[in-house]
């Protein structure tokens, strides 16, 4: 990677990009998207706040990841979700996302982040192992097994 | 259950009492707590806040829900987790947790949650059928799998 290819913090003002990313992402795995226009009107809101940021790298980007925020009882600082880490297919096997993901604990440390969390398909082996190699673990130590990730929607997205 | 074990909104001056729960529910389960005192100060800022909500049943309390609210790009609303859910063993079997969910869900819709989601242990197949009989599905409809739980901490927890 280049100087400009290396992974930087993204500014409210790049919510289009980020938008636009997200959107080639769920086209390319065949999710449904609100389009890259809505996602990047409620980026531009979500990232001026303190609960949401995203990592970009390249100008114009080709890679993202966008982190959203919680607070946790069981941490004194606050806990990260990696919602979605994408890398556009022509720039893939680089080191861009292992880049992404120094970047993130680099940041959510400086900013009181305690744990960060991602959920990963069961199937897809390839990003399980590439979490894991990052320092991501699937096993609780005090259960010692996995858990799922159930979730209900009350309201259908746009 | 009578009118007063009628699951409510917590009140952050109900911060001790859900503390107390929590601190027990890890010690039922042999999992770390920083102990209920702890929980309890945190829980004071916390619920003050918006982004941390708790459901009590019970005067005192004999069950407790903590939810923990994120935002989210692929929603209009905020995403809600429900951190924990725990009913004490000699309360248990009386409809307390399915009351819970349901208060639960009628909170999240007014307060702008699209979306709840939870993680539960994959052996823990009484509490997948629990939350499936309440609308939590683990299958995405897109990729028609499931989903692990990964996680990397940053910062030892007290």
């Amino acid at each position: 990677m280049d100087g400009d290819d290396t992974p930087r913090l993204a500014d409210a003002s790049e919510a289009d990009q980020i938008g636009r990313l997200l959107h080639d992402f769920n086209t390319e795995f065949e999710t449904p998207s609100p389009g890259a226009d809505v996602l990047s009107e409620r980026l531009a809101v979500l990232l001026a706040g303190k609960s949401m940021f995203a990592i970009l790298a390249g100008r114009p980007a080709f890679a993202v990841a966008l982190v959203s925020v919680r607070p946790s009882v069981w941490y004194s600082g606050r806990v990260g979700l990696l919602d979605e880490l994408y890398v556009e297919p022509n720039r893939r096997s680089e080191g861009t996302g292992s880049a992404i993901l120094r970047l993130l604990s680099d940041h959510a440390r400086a900013v009181g982040i305690d744990a960060i969390e991602i959920n990963v398909d069961e199937g897809d082996v390839d990003a399980q192992r590439f979490y894991e190699r990052h320092g991501y673990s699937s096993i609780e130590p005090e259960t010692n097994e996995r858990a799922f990730y159930y979730y209900q929607e009350l309201r259908v997205p746009d």
